[in-house]
Formats: structure tokens, C-alpha cells, sequence
């Protein structure tokens, strides 16, 4: 062989164990690694099927949703957003993005890979949400096919409240799709109440899942949209007519197909951080990501920090920005935490880069004990990086 | 909450422990599920990005392959053709498929998404593949931008020699990719020997990691091609050009990018696969794959069955295919072994449904041990069918 095993494979594989504070993705539950490390099974054993219909039941629960269209993909968050574009549109379709962060532009990024027309609601300052008039005056000027909504920017904190959207884009008939990556779980979902077409979440923030798999679910108006498109869809591997016969959501005496290799391995983490939430009740869960925002905000707020978004209710409870003070570099205090206690804090991501601080709240993490732990190490971080700018 | 948790969802989970002989997923070595289940890494953390180092090592070797453009996707084997054919193909453009089993056929499909001219090099039989002059006859007639190649179809069990092919698309200016998702480990590869510009394997076939990643690269020829496109590469998740960047192909002094959120937990898989590889070395891989083969083709002799690929050398020495004999229902042979020992044989795919069984050799499952034990419960079952058709 003209080029040689790598020397650096015969070292040992070491995973250091770490703390993950930050927006995602946060440490899975003990349940959910040991589910990891089961026995591989085959994509098409009826094991497998029966947990892939868990899995589409507990979708369906987080989701707070009936649509038979419900699956888990397997891919990263980005495949959500992207199953959502190249299902929904076709070349010359008009969709809005509402912008106010990174996965807005994101969204508009890929629906013009789909030849979509792009039209975007966009916020002079990314610490602000959008009101439903501001909502609803876009979609009369644009009258877009798909209005396109994230629930939790992860990149600026910002939640974007949802109720009463769903009636305006039925008024005028277009499709609603939200993204939950970042928020399921921390902040109430009624996808079935609130009228919404297309939802994902991703599994590594709140359902504490390592990333790789991605809940998705479709109304029956936008089932009906997917099977009446005049172009094929572009991406075989997010084909929702396929991935859909694949996990059972059509008429129930169609054999399943093998549209793809699913992951049976994730699948079981999957489940079992879908049990946990279950087990917990989807309430309770909220209600503990809430509890522990309001502990980290107090925390906060005696460390004299302030918010990025000031007007708590604006505030996504499963990330929280934090200006980063004058006189501070902002990596000297993640790098700080990282170094003594493995312990991650986060800096900023798109519009928030070098301006805030990201605490995430999530799942398995959600504890007094954990905020406590970040608010310490915050402070003697934020001391050091005071007193020597150098680590 | 109007969805109440699902019941099913208190019950634990439980994975059954088989033993897989079909033609994948194969099982994963306890080195590799005890990976799988270490702690959750950020997808930016330093020591995740050493793994992603040593991966594309552990890929450089397995492909024999200096290119930079090696990394792997974050999603099946099926990922990787359509990576193959959204970064390499623009409509329009044409691609000339090498059919002769299911892979070529869905290649085909992928590419026609991708609004590529797609022209088919068919064979009347599946049970054979195609010659040079075949090849090159074909390339001449339609000139194709690609020429799109499966080493190993896995649903037919033929084996398609690749030496010699980039010789053709070179004079001919094209770009020759090669599917090897489950031939890979079992025959040789040389990927820059022989000249292709773009190569993928499935991960949980001869690697032996559970499915969801997928090493990929391309030559400095397809590079150029991706880099120089007129449209926008319509599928972000798998856009080269960014997730060159995230795997740091090109220039070194470039920031590592947040392209998507890599699935750690697959990555440390992936990495003890590739470093079982490393250990063993390939060239000792691909020999125990085809002692086992030979050990196998003995065996089946010995039972009196046939062969759906008679000549030896054009067989796959990963998945054997052997006609259902006559009389006998595969479909209770299948279920004998599986019922009463919990042993996966597989039958057909595509053409070769309801005609054969297919007995994968795969990775961690390639010992004597498991072809002797493939052949007695075998010749059990057949036994056992051709009493009783009904199980």
C-alpha cells in the first residue's frame, strides 16, 4: 500500500468529559449513552419498526400534533430546515423568512438553493421579536407560499412567540413551517392548535440526544402540497413521500420501504430521550427549564451582568446572552472555564459574535445545581479576565 | 396537553442481540459501541476536530487517496451518492450510470433530481458485469460530464472491476465517481491509482460502525469542478465547498466553519472503526474477507446449491448471492434462522428478489466461526423448509 495506516490511529480514543453549558449540543443522560452502545439492528427488522413507531408517537407528543406525517430524519437540525424547503417549494415559489438571527439567514440561505424567491421580514436589532402586525403586513405585501418562523434564535436568545400566526397564514393560505431547534421543550408547542405545517426540532439540545437525528412533522395541508408538486423533489434523501412510506405514516397495509439506512443506533437514543421527556411530562419539562432561567437570571443580575435582551418575556429560557462587560475579552472567560473546570460557557454566534456570553438550559443539564455551578465559574472567570487578560 | 405521553414510552427499551450475516449493517465491535457511548463533544470543541483529523487520516488510508476533499457526512451511505451527484452535476449536464442492480438504477434517480441528462449502461443480465470495451463504447457515445460507477452491488452480488475505467474518462475529460458502500474492505481500492474523482463507502458494512456517517472525497479534478460551478449546489447539508471548510481541507490557515452540527458520538465510532482498519491493516482486512468468501463458496458447494453469479471472480467476496433452490420458500428459510437463532440472512433486493439469498461478510462478523455457523444453520433451515413450508 503506497500510503501507510495512519500512526495517529494507533493511539487510544480519548473523549474528555465535560460540562456543556452552552447553546447545544448539552451531555446526554446516562439512559440515553447506554442506549447508544446496543446492539446494531437492521433497518428493515420489525425490532426496529416497532421503535421507530415509538418514536413517531413521542414526535407526536412533544409536538403536540396527530399528522401521520411525523418522522424522525437522519441527519443534523440543518436537514430539518432543508427537508422543510426542498418538500415544500418549488423554483419560483415566494417564501418569508422572519430574520433575527443566524438561522433566519440560514433558512433564506437554502430556500434560494431551491430556487425559491426569497423575501425576507428582518429586524433592526436582533434583540427584539417580531409583533403579529409586523407579521401580518408582510405576509399581505408578499403573499408568500411559506412563511418561515424560528421559535428560539440560539443566536441571539430571542424567542419568538407563535400564537395567532397560524390564523394569519391560513387566511391567506400559505404554509406556516417553524424550526424549534433550539427551543422544544423550554417553551410551550401546540403545532396542531397553533396551525403550524412544518415543524423540527433538534435532539441534542432539550431531548438530550447526541445530534444526528431530527423529529420533523408535517400538517395534512402540507402533506397535501409535498404530493401535488409539479417537480420532482429535489433531495432523495428528504423525499417526505418516501421517508413517509419508510416510517408507516401513510395508509397502514403499505409495506415499509427502504428508502435509506436509518440509524439504528441513534434511534434507540432517540427513544429513550423521548421516554425521559414522557416520563417527566412535556409540562413539567418546561416548567423546569423555566424555573431554571428565572434562578440564572437572578444569578445574573446580583453578578451586575447585563442582558442582551432586556424584556424578560422576549427571552428564550433554554439560551440565555449576556452582554459581555467593558474591558473583558469574552474568550478569556470561556477559555477560563473550559481550562479549569471543562466546563463550557459560550461567546456569541452571528450577529451576538464578541458581543455576548450564551448559557444554554438544556435537558439533562437543566438543574439548580448546574446553574449554580455556571454562575460561579462565571464569576471567578469574569475576575481573572479583569485582573490579566492573558490565561 | 391534549396529546397525553405515549404509553408505549414507560415500557423500557429492549434491542435484541443477533447476529447479522446479511449484506449490512453488519454488527459493530465492542470497541466500537463502547465509543458510541462516551460523552457528548461540541461540534467546535478542539478535541472533536482531532478526531475529524484522524478520521480523514483513517479515510486517506482506506481509499489510498492523498486527496484534501476527504471527510465524512453527516448521514447514510445514500448521502454520499447524492453528494456525489449535487456537487458534481448541473442541469443539464450529462451522466452516464453503470446499471446493473439497485445502486445504479437509484443513481440514476438522484441524478435525474438534480436535472442531469442521465444516460444507462444496462446489462440484460444482473448476474454480470461490464467489460472495458463496454465501458468505453458507452462513454464515446454520450461523452458524459460523469460516469458514475457501483464496485459492489450488493443486490446483485456482482463485483465491477474499476481498473483501467479513469484511464477512459481521463482521455474522454470526464469525472469518474465509484460507489463502494459494500465492497469496501473486501476487494482493493486505489483511489488515486486508478484515477477516480470521487469515491464513498457505507460505515456499517466492512467498517463495521453503526449507520449515519459516510466517508467521502473527491480528487483535485472534481474539485475544480465543484468550485467552478455556474449554479449554486442546491443541497446545503452536503455542499463540499463548506463542509471542506468544517473538515479543514483547504487552506489550513482558514477557521474551522460552523457548517452543521456533527454527530460527536458517530464521529468516535467512526474513528475506532477506522482504527480496527488501521490496526489489521487493509491488505490483511481484504484477504480475511476473501478467505471467508472462498470458505463460504466451499460450503454452499458442499449443500449442493447454486451460485446467482457463477463465474467466482466476477462474485462480490462481501455479499454472496445463492439461488433459492427450487420448492423452497426463501422467506421461511430466512425466518428459520432468525426465529431459532436469531441470525440474520437476507433475500433479494431488486432484481434479485424472491430468486436468492444474500450472506454478507462483513468487519467484525468476517471469521470462519460465523461462515461455519452460516452454513449449518443453512443447511437447517432448508431442511426444515422443504418439510414444512409453513414455519
Amino acid at each position: 500500500m503506497e500510503i501507510p495506516p495512519p500512526v495517529e490511529l494507533k493511539l487510544p480514543l480519548i473523549v474528555p468529559h465535560k460540562v456543556l453549558m452552552g447553546p447545544g449540543p448539552s451531555n446526554a443522560a446516562p439512559r440515553i449513552l447506554q442506549a447508544l452502545s446496543q446492539p446494531v439492528l437492521g433497518h428493515m427488522h420489525p425490532e426496529l419498526f416497532t421503535i421507530m413507531d415509538e418514536i413517531k408517537k413521542g414526535i407526536q407528543y412533544i409536538f403536540q400534533t396527530k399528522n401521520e406525517l411525523t418522522l424522525a430524519i437522519s441527519a443534523s437540525g440543518h436537514a430539518g430546515l432543508e427537508a422543510v424547503m426542498c418538500n415544500l417549494l418549488e423554483p419560483g415559489d415566494t417564501v418569508l423568512v422572519l430574520v433575527n438571527g443566524i438561522w433566519g439567514e440560514r433558512a433564506a440561505n437554502i430556500a434560494e438553493r431551491n430556487g425559491a424567491v426569497v423575501q425576507k421580514l428582518q429586524k433592526s436589532n436582533s434583540n427584539d421579536n417580531f409583533s403579529i402586525i409586523e407579521i401580518e403586513n408582510a405576509i399581505k405585501g408578499y403573499l408568500p407560499k411559506l412563511v418561515f418562523v424560528v421559535q428560539g434564535e440560539s443566536s441571539t436568545g430571542i424567542y419568538q412567540p407563535l400564537d395567532g400566526i397560524g390564523e394569519i397564514t391560513r387566511r391567506y393560505n400559505c404554509l406556516l413551517a417553524v424550526d424549534t431547534v433550539a427551543s422544544l421543550g423550554s417553551v410551550p408547542m401546540f403545532m396542531d392548535q397553533w396551525k403550524i405545517d412544518a415543524l423540527y426540532t433538534g435532539c441534542q439540545k432539550i431531548i438530550g440526544v447526541p445530534p444526528g437525528v431530527t423529529p420533523i412533522s408535517f400538517s395534512q395541508k402540507a402533506h397535501n402540497v409535498i404530493f401535488n408538486r409539479k417537480t420532482k423533489i429535489p433531495v432523495y434523501y428528504l423525499d417526505m413521500t418516501l421517508l413517509g412510506q419508510q416510517w408507516n405514516c401513510f395508509e397502514k397495509n403499505l409495506p415499509r420501504l427502504y428508502h435509506h439506512t436509518t440509524s439504528a443506533n441513534l434511534l434507540y437514543a432517540l427513544r429513550e430521550g423521548l421516554a425521559i421527556v414522557a416520563d417527566e411530562e412535556l409540562e413539567n419539562v418546561i416548567e423546569r427549564h423555566q424555573r431554571c432561567a428565572e434562578r440564572l437570571y437572578k444569578g445574573i443580575e446580583l453578578l451586575g451582568l447585563e442582558f442582551y435582551i432586556e424584556d424578560e418575556v422576549k427571552r428564550l429560557p433554554s439560551v440565555t446572552t449576556i452582554k459581555v462587560p467593558k474591558g473583558v475579552d469574552w474568550k478569556n472567560v470561556v477559555d477560563y472555564a473550559m481550562k479549569n473546570y471543562k466546563f463550557e460557557l459560550s461567546g456569541g454566534l452571528g450577529p451576538t459574535v464578541g458581543k455576548v456570553f450564551r448559557i444554554g438550559i438544556m435537558g439533562y443539564n437543566a438543574t439548580p445545581e448546574n446553574i449554580d455551578k455556571t454562575l460561579q465559574i462565571l464569576k471567578e472567570a469574569l475576575a481573572y479576565s479583569k485582573n490579566d487578560s492573558k490565561l
